[in-house]
């Protein structure tokens, strides 16, 4: 089965835990939406590529660390999107949560979400229980305090930003959560998987600050230029878009190199390049090396 | 050690993983101001007070269950509060976190607090590694959908309200969820405690409306009369007041009777009873029976 299909039949699996008898209709439709249809699934995929290098053994739970972790971050897009936070109209080319059922709805979205990406991940470990304490774990830190994507949001509130903190966590932090936990699932030791992850989730941060400068709207699903008139940092402001898109590679390289030993070293690092290949806007973007 | 103090130190500790290099200060703070000093904490010590019932052998995991389940109330209590549910200024007598700190950052407190609740239950179930999916199961349902606190607040976005889902979900289930995690915890079969904790997850509710109704702003800590303001179901504006503490006292009387066998069956009814007895403003209580 691709890793596609693995993922969207788990994060449906889940969804089919939040919804049934007693289910206020509004959220379960609001919590769908914003699952499915999905984005890139970048970070679940990225999860179920390492766990296949890792010669997965219970590809049950491997879908089910994949699932969280997107739930995860479609969560905190609904609540990023919020008039309070990015205040976007849109999302993935359609009308945002909040712009579709409404404010309250769309924080309660988030916040079920949250609690049904740790349920799901918990039903999925029934045979393998003694994965499940580290799994939460890498999972839980990825979003919260001090370190996770809540965090790095959590910055755009300070008077003064740490900029370091602020894209690891941000960003870093679920990418990290990522390959940590398919190895974990795989039953493989994950702190050593961390690295490759937060590499990788530097290179797509810089790659979407390029793609908030360059893209349209409509390319994009989502407004751009909002790290201007937000006031966020962004790597092209800093560094020019030339000096962007090199350091973009150099990280894709680094990453590479820091994959743990494993039987399919090979194809993850294919699997690597070729989801870096497809990172920049298609007049940006050069062969993958 | 005392319950309270048990369950003040499991959520210091909680904090302790959320805070810490690279945090972000105004979260930080933030959830440490959600969640001390605290309210009476009447679902953690609920939690304890079964795990003590069942002959609790491992106390680090129910403490950490109890504080789990109060982190997932505060974080309730906060989003609760924002401008877009209740727009409540005022929690325990002082401003709500939005009005302390922002509504952002209120926003990721809430969220902040739900990842850390999972977080810190996996911790601590280091040594019982076999109870943990089952722990993790019963707070996730407690607080998501379709029958935990997120779905009952998401019912007051609904045009027609499902009271009875409306109440079980929005108090019952975080009361069910303390009695079975506290069994849970203590290794005991938990689904025969899930009666109980709703029993009294309802009195409490109606304790709830009761106080809305007949208890001023200073003697609460939080507005008085809301229920009436956001037109939300409330028992004394459909009973009456006089049968609304009986229907309260026959509640607390029913869920006495509905304790599983366990070795501390006589002390977990005097908790209860106990408990029961504080439930009304001054002026209505009578002594428990």
């Amino acid at each position: 089965m691709d890793a596609i299909t693995r993922i969207d039949r788990s994060l449906a699996q889940g969804l089919t835990l939040a919804s049934g008898k007693g289910s206020p209709p509004l959220l379960t439709k609001a919590m769908r939406y914003a699952v499915f249809p999905g984005g890139a699934r970048i970070r679940p995929r990225l999860c179920i590529a390492v766990a296949r290098a890792c010669a997965e053994d219970n590809a049950r739970l491997s879908s089910a660390a994949a699932a969280a972790i997107e739930m995860l971050h479609c969560a905190s897009l609904v609540h990023d999107d919020l008039p309070c936070f990015d205040d976007a109209a849109t999302r993935r080319g359609r009308p945002s949560v909040h712009k579709a059922f409404g404010e309250r709805i769309a924080v309660l979205t988030g916040d079920a979400l949250i609690a049904l990406a740790f349920q799901a991940l918990a039903e999925s470990a029934e045979t393998a229980p003694q994965r499940l304490g580290m799994l939460i774990g890498i999972v839980a830190r990825a979003i919260g305090a001090p370190n996770g994507i809540i965090a790095g949001q959590a910055w755009e509130c300070e008077a003064q930003i740490a900029l370091a903190h602020y894209q690891r966590a941000k960003t870093g932090a679920l990418f990290a959560a990522a390959t940590s936990a398919g190895a974990c699932a795989a039953g493989h030791e994950s702190t050593a998987w961390h690295e490759l992850g937060e590499r990788i989730g530097e290179a797509y941060q810089i790659a979407d600050d390029i793609r908030d400068v360059v893209s349209n709207e409509q390319e994009l699903g989502k407004p751009t230029g909002r790290d201007q008139a937000l006031g966020r940092p962004n790597a092209v402001h800093r560094l020019g878009i030339g000096s962007a898109v090199e350091r973009l590679e150099e990280l894709v390289k680094s990453a590479i190199e820091v994959i743990p030993a494993c039987p399919g070293a090979a194809d993850l690092r294919a699997h690597i390049l070729g989801e870096a290949s497809r990172l920049l806007p298609r007049e940006l973007a050069r062969p993958a090396a």
